[in-house]
């Protein structure tokens, strides 16, 4: 067996909604698939109540884009299932990405309007990419966004994540590191170490005090195995018991406990009462049951020392997708290579209407640093604001030029958000913390 | 390039909380890993409201138990980050699952506290399958639940998903295939008709109408290529003026209009009265616009005939994830192969606590063939309802015996859904509509 990257797929071709290859099929033999277009992501709104978005996915779009290739396989379930006609299938034959991509990078956050992606080339290509680009950017940005809540709610404090188990096991992996850039430290997903070198952590389950003849039994293995520095969980049976227990076994040395159930500010104090009493005054205090951003804030003053988030992380705190989509905004009047660009949009009456033409976005800061704005305009840029564009080049002629380590992401986050007025760090419902400005 | 199946993985192995197998490795050095154990799947609630769950993902599930291998290189990663040590190292290479599972079938409904999975083997074996089990369970049934209340809604008419730009690509592929069983009939994401042979479906998009110098253009580029059975997309511009042009364009022979946006009640009556008048009797009207099951039952008196469903299907309608654990209900003693299992289970304070005990179920029905109640009990079987039992077999000594088409587990649901009482197609917030009575 030929293991290979366990979470990676050797196409993302199909990843694809059938109307993006009728649609080529139909202008293909039209004559204007090779019509100049230019494409952009936004999104219209934000989760209601939400201040900013966080734009995460970015280095899955690159991998997504380079390894968007139909080979005989995909090509034979095509033509076998007539989606396409012949035309089409040898068009796709050949197909790969050779427009350009320029967007906000990675980390960065965003607001109702921003121009978040722009993929230009002809409408053939840039048109098959659809798809894929919003499933991952949707899906990430969604969990980043939860993730910079809870780490603005966590004050510093460590925050893991633990959704594995809440989400596709395939979606998790993406998750992990969605929440990496949006301030998360490890992820429970060995998936997501392997793929992304996220630090792995995890230690035991209930199942595993079960699993032995008394709570003792159960520690003093783990202890054995894992060493003193381990976390031990307390809350299968008697938590108080379960405490006094664990630092006989492991002594003060011992390095965390976990409590999973219960009233977790009350448990907290408690347990850190007794750990102190029992010299045990180095030994943290970790608690991860169905916690979100407001539960994360309600611990602030409760002696813990990290959280572990699940279910609200991994399906955004409410909000499991980012609403973004991916519109056609200009496009040429023929297929000649130097074909003027047209706005193009939508019109119909029914609240789905965007604006056309290819936009560029900055966010100029004030005399202390903090935003002021997010412009956005499709003319050109105003000489002052030259130095506080957002859009960064990522693919060129078919090229990614625009990777970078996932920990460039993560630190371009933690900036992004530190330059936000500071209503930004507020849970409660609110509009979005920076007005966006058409020019 | 090798694409071999896009939308599968090697192995499983990685998608596994770090946890498990620390548990492991700490059980196999205190001698207590290889004792006998029952782990049972099952949801402590339905999410506030709903009637009934549906199970979905055991297909996936016993793909996932089939190729959760470690090879060379995975266990390169965990010996390289001291996940684990040598000697569970050595045990992982030569892991294969060889115990028993059976649970309920694909389709099925259910309620708080149904024994959905009971896995069973030696702790070691049966532990390690924990986070990827819930992954795919939790994910597909939340989606099919909320597939299934969409499909109540419909009655009858036609449901496209459509929602893989709207979730994580692969988790769209899982989506589309627990769409098809919770009800619905067509995919637009080409990867789920590869994978699972799911009927796919698609046009136009608003990007191609705008790609041609008039609507007129597109619509009939669009006849040229697809033909006049096509669906023509008609809330670019002037819905009015789209659908005369559309008519014009193919004829009455058109196969449908598409209705994105606007106020689709008010819009479809209209369209419907409008193709009418220009004879366009057969013409069929698809709406697509951020539908919901309340949404579509609004539409139960208009002139609809096929509901396309995105967003809200994906993410499970407000609940994304169906909140099932996987939990140690029993186990040996000893490590003997015949030590007796005895009933576990948390029990501390906090709401988390669960029943000890391997756990039958039976959904036994009235005269009118209506199911009465869920009777869960870890005793014997009383005799009377022996011919009412959920459970099936799924995996035998590690063999999979469970596999059936997906279109088995579709059916399996419409029949399910069909034996509950009425309340059950109601889609106000309610109590689950079958109680749960433990013997």
């Amino acid at each position: 067996m030929e293991t290979g990257l366990p979470v990676s797929v050797p196409s993302t071709a199909l990843f694809t909604d059938q109307y993006e290859l009728t649609m080529l099929q139909a202008a293909l033999r039209a004559g204007t698939a090779e019509r100049r277009s230019v494409f952009e992501v936004f999104t219209r709104r934000l989760p209601e109540g939400r201040r900013y978005g966080v734009v995460a996915g970015t280095g899955r779009v690159l991998d997504a884009v380079e390894n968007f290739r139909f080979d005989d396989q995909l090509l034979a379930f095509l033509r076998d299932t007539r989606v396409v006609d012949e035309p089409t299938l040898e068009w796709l034959a050949g197909y790969r990405f050779r427009g350009d991509i320029l967007g906000y990078p990675e980390g960065e956050v965003y607001f109702p309007g921003s121009p978040l992606l722009r993929v230009e080339g002809t409408f053939a290509e840039c048109v098959l990419l659809e798809t894929v680009i919003l499933s991952i950017l949707n899906h990430d940005s969604a969990v980043a966004a939860a993730a910079s809540r809870m780490a603005v709610a966590a004050g510093g404090r460590p925050l893991i994540e633990m959704g594995a188990r809440r989400t596709h096991e395939l979606g998790a992996v993406a998750a992990a590191r969605a929440a990496y850039v949006g301030g998360f430290d490890t992820t429970s997903d060995l998936a997501a170490g392997f793929r992304y070198g996220i630090p792995t952590v995890g230690t035991s389950a209930h199942a595993f005090t079960l699993l032995h003849d008394t709570e003792r039994d159960a520690f003093q293995a783990q202890v054995d195995s894992l060493g003193r520095g381990t976390t031990l969980l307390v809350d299968t049976y008697d938590v108080a018991e379960a405490v006094r227990t664990a630092v006989e076994v492991a002594g003060p040395e011992l390095g965390a406990v976990r409590i999973d159930s219960g009233d977790l500010l009350l448990v907290a104090h408690r347990v850190r009462q007794q750990l102190d009493e029992l010299g045990a005054t180095d030994t943290r205090i970790v608690v991860t049951s169905d916690l979100d951003e407001y539960a994360i804030a309600s611990l602030a003053a409760a002696p813990v020392d990290a959280y572990g988030v699940g279910t609200q992380l991994v399906t955004g705190s409410g909000h499991p997708t980012a609403s973004m989509v991916y519109k056609l905004v200009a496009r040429a009047d023929s297929d000649a290579p130097d074909a003027p660009l047209r706005p193009v949009a939508k019109r119909s009456l029914g609240g789905k209407t965007s604006i056309g033409g290819a936009k560029w976005a900055a966010r100029p800061l004030d005399a202390e640093g903090v935003a002021e704005a997010e412009i956005v305009g499709s003319g050109p840029v105003p000489g002052e604001l030259a130095d506080h564009l957002l859009q960064v080049k990522l693919v060129e002629g078919g090229t990614v030029v625009g990777r970078e380590p996932l920990q460039a992401a993560r630190e371009r986050h933690r900036a992004a958000v530190a330059r936000l007025p500071m209503s930004a760090m507020q849970l409660s419902r609110g509009e979005p913390v920076l007005p966006v400005e058409h020019r």
